[in-house]
């Protein structure tokens, strides 16, 4: 956190953060219009009306200020999954409102505006950076597997779902919920294509179908 | 097609079809690593061993050899869905085999490395176009979920399956066999990263789970 120590020794940190947040949108912006390549550190201190010293100050590079941007959003949807309501709720009893409930935390924190910005950014720039790309993959897009994995895996020990292989559930429900909606803001360059009841709708019709295929009152699982 | 049309009229049109896919794919990879603003029809000339002539003759100017990789590339997935193998079977004794050929074939049109790299081209500039963007996403990704539809419904027809929304059902099949190699291939920037026995895995276990919710034998679906 060094590059964030204000040199000066002046600048209240509340303004630094500010600052630095707004580096970081504006660069989001130029990096999606102009490409990593084209984008400079120029235009990005002009859209986020500081200086290019200041830039500097919080990013040494270009390439340090687009791994912010990944890594910061990576966390973001992360906590988001995490913290769904009701997913730390001891009692079984309503399964249905504890899965939809974590289905609508997880199509919720994919479909912010800025999250399908960054994703954007890395699929265009994935060919030229793999590195960032495999670290998205793995420290966003597989912790947040992993992370519905573990939540499915509770739900099974507790009889309230019948899992084979937790991870296989967590890709099926991920799946379900948000292949339609996650492709279409892709394609059509929209990220605020949905209403909240759209994507309310999307998490629960995918939940729907994961309870009848993985849910106990269905009649468990018929594995071939 | 008049932009096909040999002005020389000398060039036989085997040697003419050539050098219009040659231009294609060349232009692919051009946009892909400059992006669309930073190709030029120099490099994509060069890349195809053409002169600049040549290109100007095949299409018209940039943009129609950006619609033309889209359109083309449009009509070889939907070709490869519709084509599945036993999909037009009219003996519906085993749902199982129809269900994972289509689920097989589906997952194989996708991960073809070329229209993986198409698909990421059209999430890098579809915020600058999003016209074809919507045009993929149409007449594209939308006509393939509308053909799997189509196979669904008449399986439910047969009472192979319970399917209220065959839309939807097509939704979900797509999400339970496509999300995680799509997004696998995306973000890692690679287009081989999975062998066919992969791919086919990721169909089959779809498959399962589509056939857990969805099946007659599995107990018919429980919607709420």
């Amino acid at each position: 956190m060094e590059a964030m120590t204000d040199t000066q020794g002046a600048e209240p940190t509340g303004r630094s953060a500010r600052k630095h947040q707004d580096i970081l949108a504006a660069a989001t912006e130029v990096f999606l219009q102009k490409g990593y390549l084209g984008a400079s550190m120029d235009e990005i201190a002009a859209r986020a009306a500081v200086s290019k010293q200041t830039v500097y100050k919080h990013f040494a590079d270009k390439e340090a200020l687009f791994n912010a941007i990944v890594l910061g959003t990576i966390d973001r949807v992360t906590v988001g999954i995490d913290q769904a309501p009701t997913r730390h709720d001891p009692d079984p009893a309503d399964l249905e409102t504890r899965l939809r409930a974590q289905a609508r935390a997880l199509i919720a924190s994919i479909m912010q505006p800025d999250v399908l910005q960054v994703r954007r950014l890395i699929i265009a720039e994935a060919a030229r950076f793999p590195e960032l790309g495999t670290t998205w993959y793995e420290t966003g897009f597989q912790r947040g597997l992993a992370s519905l994995a573990s939540f499915l895996g509770d739900l099974a020990e507790q009889d309230s779902l019948t899992i084979d292989d937790p991870a296989v559930a967590a890709n099926h429900l991920a799946g379900l919920v948000l292949w339609v909606p996650v492709n279409r803001a892709m394609f059509c360059g929209k990220h605020d294509c949905f209403t909240k009841k759209e994507l309310n709708d999307f998490a629960d019709g995918g939940v729907d179908t994961f309870l009848a295929a993985y849910g106990v009152k269905a009649g468990g699982r018929q594995r071939r």
